[in-house]
C-alpha cells in the first residue's frame, strides 16, 4: 500500500460537485482535506450547508485566498462556475499548487472553440490562455498516459464523459463512420446544479421527461467532438440532444453510428469495445443482451457499456451509463489525481453503486 | 350539440387503459357506460378495483359475456392483452357491436407481420385474419375519413402514436429521407401494464433510467413501420429505441432523419408541419424554439410537436410528446369513436393537462 | 341545466394555484374567462407561462388594473402572496365584484390572530380589516349556508382543509376530546409554489422526506384552531406537523384525538363520519379498512376520508387525502363560486382522479 | 489497525437486504466474503441478479447447504423471509457459525409475543424457541455490552431503529410519559422487499402517499414495544402508524410523546437525547431547529435525531431519519458484527450518505 499523504483542498465547495468531491476525499485513504473554500458559504460550518456531512465533517467553509491555499495544500480540485475558474485556476498552477478543474474552463484546447461556446462575448480572449495547451483533458480511459504528472488537469464534462466513453472505442478502431454520429442523451437533475431555478424546481421537473438545448446549442458539443475527432483522427461532427430526466443523479448516453463497411458485425464491435476497457478498472462492457441502468452506478465511479448491432436498419448503437457526479465529475476528478500522483488508481473510488 | 346517445362497454377493465377509458367514459357527454367486464376482477365494485373511482364510478365488474355486452351495447373499448382480444373481438363485431380494440391484434394489416411479431408459434395463423383488412388503423391524424363509420378500429400504440405524429408529415411531404429514421423514446412505466413485475418494481424504476428491447426487438416496431411507410410512400425500416422513465405517465419520442436533398431548410420543415396539423384538435406544433414536454400533456388527448433543423450535422431532429394513457391508448380510442359515430371530435376530451 | 354565464378574472395566474384555476375555470359550463392578471408575467402569453396551456388558452397576461377588472369581471378569484391580497381585494369589493381569495389574508376571523401570524412587524393592522367580519371562510362543508350569495370568500389552505375534513365531524359530535389533538400532514412539494427555491429544488427533495416549521410554527396552525374549534365549539389548540414529500400534489392530513369517553368505539366514529359527509359530492368516507391515497384523488376535487379506532390504545386515528391544488385551492374555490352564485356545487368540478 | 480476517457468508442474498449486505461487506476490511446464498437465484452470478454488482463482485449463487457454509464461514448474515429463517439459524447456530439474522423471527423474546403476531396458527410454537433467549436484540445504541461475543445477533427492524433511536432516551430519562407514544413513521418502498406486488408497483406508489397496517396491524409494534417497554421499565403500548412515500430508501419516524410533568422543558429534553448519543458513533443530534431529512442519510450508517418541545400543545416531538436499508438493516447487522467480534465499530461503515 502506498502510505503517501496529499493536502487538498477544494475550492467552490457549495455545489453539488463540491459535496462529493468531499464525500469522496474525506474518505480517501492518501488525502488529508486541509481547506474547503466557498464563496456565498464562506463562514458556514461545512454540515450547515450540506445535511449529509452531519457529524461527518467538521470544517468550516473559508473565502477562497490563493496565498493561504497554496501554503497548506498540495492539490486543489477547482469546482468554481465557468469563466470564474480560470484566473483562481492559473493562480494556484502558479503557485505551484496541482489543479483538478471541474469547470469548462480548459476543456477545450483551441482557444477560438472556446471563444465561440464560452466567451461572455465572442472573441474575447481566454482568462489563461497560456495554459490551454497545457491541461490535460482528465479522461483516464483516453488519456492516462498524459496524465501521469500532469499538472493541470480538466476535467470532463458528464455528458462528454458518457458520450465519448460510448463510442470512442468504434472510432479508434474504424468501425464507424466518423460523421453522422447521433448522441441522445438524457441526465439526472443535478447536472443542473444546486442554484434554485425554474428548470430544476421540483413541480416542473418531476413526473415528466424533456429535451432542451437541442441542434448543437448545448455546450458540451465542442468537448465531445474535439475528443471524439481525436479518436477518429479526422475532424468531426456530431447531433447532440440532451434530456432532463426526474431523477438526481446519472446520465445515459445512447449513440447512433454508421458501420464503416459491409463487413463490420455484432462480434467485432464488440470485440473492440471489450478490447479497449478489458483493462480499465471502471468500465465495464456489459454480457450481450444486458443494456446499462444509471441505477446501477449511483454513488460509484463506474461506467457500464452496451454494443448492439441493428440488423434491420444495419446500424450501430451504443450506450454508456454512468453517475454525472462521480464518473461524471467528482470520482473521475479524484481518479485523475490518483493517477496524476502515481496513487493506486483506484483509491478512494472503490465504493459499490447504491442500489436499489 | 349533438343529443345523441351511445352505450357502451368496457372489456379488460381492469389495466391501465381500462381505467382511464373508464375516466374518460364516464364523464363523456354522449356515452352511457352499460358494462365493465375484466376477467379476474369479475365480481369486485370497480371503485375496489380502482380508488380514484370511489365515490365516483358505482359499479360491478362482471364476467365477459359476448352475447350479455352485444345486448346491452352498440360500442365496445377491449382493452385485453395482445392475442387474447382477437377472438373476443371477433365474436363481439360478429354480433354487431362496433369495437374499438386496444391490443395489437388488428394493428398489422399483413399476416405475415403479425405472425413474425406476435404469433405464439412462429407462422401461427391469426385468430380472426378476415378481420385484419377491415380494421381501420386508429390515428385519426392519418386516417380519419376511413374511421368515420368503421366497424372496427385497432387503436395504435403508446409508442407509434407518438413516433408516427412526430415524422409523418415530413415523410408525406417527402422533406426527409424514408429509410434510416432513428427513433428514440422515452416511456412512462404505466406503458407496462398493471401486473406487477420486477420491471415495474418501484425500487427497480425509481432514480433511473434505461433502454430496453433495442436493435429491432420491441413489437411496436412493425407498427411504426407500417404507417410511415404509407406516409412515406415507399417501404421503410426504422432504428427503435425505447427507453423506461422514473414517471408514471408521458411517452417523449424524438426522430432523428436525413433531409431528403440540400435545399431543405427549417422554414420548410416548420410549413410541413404546421400544414400537417393546423386543422387538428389534439395537435399542437409548438412555436420555434419551445420544446414538448410530457408534463404538460398529462391528462389530457394532446400532443405538442416540435420539429428542428441541425445546422452543424444537417439533420432534421423532430419531438412529440404525448400522454401514453391517454393520446396513446384510452383518448385516442374515444377520439376514434367521437370520429366513427359522428359526434363532435372532441366531445368527452376536452380535459386541460394537470400541470404540475 | 343553469344557462346562467359568469365572467371570471383570475388575478395572480403565474403560479401553481393560478393554472389550476385556469384549467379549471376554462371548461366550467357557466364561465366566460375574460381576463388574466399577474405583475412579472404581465405582457407574456399564458401558453408561454404554462405549457400545459398550449394549444388550450389562447390569452395574454394582463397587468392588474381594478377599474378594468371590475368593468370587465362579475367575479374574481386571487391567487396572490398573503399581504399583496388584502388591497386588491378590498378594491375588488368595493366596485362590486365578488372575490374568491386564495391568500391567508382573510381567512382568520380574529385580526389579533392575524397579527400575530401574518403581519409584517407584530401588531401591525390588517391592511383592510374591515372585510374581516364580511369574508366567509369557504369550506363548503363547514359553511355552506353562509357561502350562499357571500361577496367574499376566504378559500382555505390546502392544509387546514384536509385536517379540518379529517376531525371535525368528530369533534362536531363529541366523540373526541377537542384538547391534545395532533395532524402530522405530508403534503407535496406544488405547495410551497413556484418560485424557485432551495427548498424545492429537485434534487434536494427528491428521494427524501422532511418535516419543516414544526411545533407550532406553520402559519396554517391558527387556521385550522379556528375552525376545530368552532366544530368543537370551545376555544383548542393543535400540534401540527407537515412534511414535504417527494411528488408534485397532494396531502395526506392524519389526525390522532382521545375518544371523549370509554364507550366510543369503532362504529360510533364511523357512523358519525358518514353522517356528516353523506349528502356531500365530493368527500367519500372509505369503507371501514380502506386507507385513502393522495393518488386516487389526483387532479380532483375529492377528499377521501378514514376513520380508525385503535383498540390497542385507545386512540381515534382519522385521515384525509386531498388533491392541494384542487380541495386544497383552485377546486374549492371553484366549489365555492358555484355555491355563492347558486349555480350546480359540482359544476365545472366533475373530473375523474388521474391515476395512475 | 486490527488484521483480523473474518469468513463470512451471506443467506438470502437476492432481496434488498442482501445486495445491501453485498455492498458492505464486498469493501469491509476485514471480512472475506465467502459464500452467497438464495434459494431462487442459486446457480446465477450474483451480477446477473443485481446490476450494480457488475465488474465488482465476481461470484455464484449457491444453494444453501448448512454443512457447507459452516465449514466455510465464522459468520453468517441470513436475511431471509420471517419464518423461514429460524430453522437455518439454528441449525448454523448449532454448527458454531455466529448468525446476524435480518429476520423478525428472534427479535421478540416473549414467545408468546412471537406467536401472536409471526405464528401461521395463532399459539403454534416458535420452531426454535430455545434460542429466543439466546438471541441479543441487535441495537448497539441500546445493547452494545451484551453484544458482545453474542453468538445469535437477531437484527432489528427498519421502523424499530428509527422509532427507538427517536425516543429512548427520553423514556429512559423519565422525561416522558410511557404510555400514550404516537408513532408516524414514513417509509421508501424498498422496505417493502423486492417480490414484484401491487403494492409496490411503480406507477401505484410514484406520486402519492398512503399510510397502511394501521391502528395496531404492522409486525413492528410489537418489537417497538418490547426495546421501549425496557427502555422505560415499564410495560407499554404504542400506536404505530407506517406509510409509504415514494422514494427507494429511507424511514422517517416521528414520536409525540406527553411531557412526564410540567417542569420538563426544551433544553432538558436536549440535554437527555445528546447525553445518550455523545459517544455513539452513527447517532447525530442535529442542533436546534434542524430537523432530520432520509435524503442526508441514503446509504449511510447513520440516524439523524431532532428533539422539539412544542410549546403551544405541552407535548414532546422527536424525530430519527435512517436508510431503512442500512442503519435499518444490513449496515446495523455490520455494526453488530464488528462489535461482536471485537472489530472497531465503525469498519466497514464509514461511507458518507449520497447527497443528493
Amino acid at each position: 500500500m502506498n502510505a503517501q499523504r496529499v493536502s487538498v483542498a477544494v475550492i467552490g465547495a457549495s455545489g453539488y460537485t463540491g459535496v462529493e468531491l468531499l464525500r469522496l476525499l474525506a474518505r480517501h485513504p492518501h488525502v488529508d482535506l486541509v481547506a474547503v473554500a466557498a464563496k456565498r458559504a464562506a463562514g458556514r460550518r461545512i454540515d450547515d450547508v450540506f445535511g449529509n456531512l452531519r457529524g461527518v465533517l467538521d470544517l468550516m467553509v473559508e473565502e477562497f485566498d490563493a496565498a493561504s491555499i497554496a501554503a497548506r495544500a498540495q492539490v486543489a480540485f477547482c469546482a468554481l462556475p465557468h469563466g470564474e475558474s480560470a484566473p483562481i485556476v492559473a493562480d494556484l498552477v502558479a503557485r505551484g499548487v496541482r489543479v483538478f478543474d471541474l469547470s469548462a474552463d480548459f476543456r477545450l484546447h483551441d482557444e477560438a472553440a472556446w471563444q465561440q461556446w464560452y466567451a461572455h462575448e465572442a472573441g474575447a480572449p481566454h482568462p489563461a490562455s497560456a495554459l490551454l495547451a497545457k491541461a490535460v483533458y482528465g479522461l483516464p480511459e483516453r488519456h492516462r498516459a498524459a496524465l501521469r504528472d500532469a499538472a493541470l488537469v480538466a476535467v470532463p464534462g458528464c455528458y462528454p464523459t458518457a458520450s465519448i466513453l460510448a463510442i470512442a472505442p468504434l472510432l479508434a478502431a474504424g468501425l464507424v463512420v466518423a460523421n453522422g454520429l447521433i448522441i441522445d442523451a438524457k441526465s439526472g437533475v443535478s447536472g443542473a446544479g444546486r442554484s434554485p431555478a425554474l428548470g430544476a424546481h421540483f413541480p416542473e421537473i418531476a413526473e415528466g421527461i424533456r429535451a432542451y438545448k437541442v441542434a448543437g446549442t448545448h455546450r458540451h458539443t465542442p468537448e465531445i467532438e474535439q475528443e471524439l475527432s481525436l479518436a477518429a483522427n479526422t475532424q468531426l461532427q456530431i447531433l447532440f440532444t440532451p434530456h432532463l430526466v426526474p431523477m438526481s443523479r446519472g446520465i445515459l448516453a445512447c449513440v447512433y453510428a454508421q458501420p464503416s463497411n459491409a463487413t463490420v458485425d455484432a462480434a467485432q464491435l464488440r470485440a473492440a469495445m471489450v478490447a479497449a476497457y478489458s483493462h480499465e478498472p471502471f468500465v465495464t462492457v456489459l454480457p450481450a443482451g444486458v443494456l446499462p441502468d444509471t441505477a446501477h452506478v449511483r454513488g460509484s465511479n463506474r461506467a457500464q457499456i452496451a454494443v448492439e448491432f441493428d440488423q434491420r436498419s444495419g446500424r450501430v448503437l451504443t450506450m454508456a451509463a454512468i453517475d454525472n457526479l462521480v464518473k461524471g465529475a467528482a470520482g473521475q476528478a479524484v481518479q485523475c489525481m490518483n493517477i496524476a500522483l502515481g496513487l493506486v488508481e483506484t483509491a478512494g473510488l472503490e465504493q459499490i453503486a447504491l442500489f436499489p
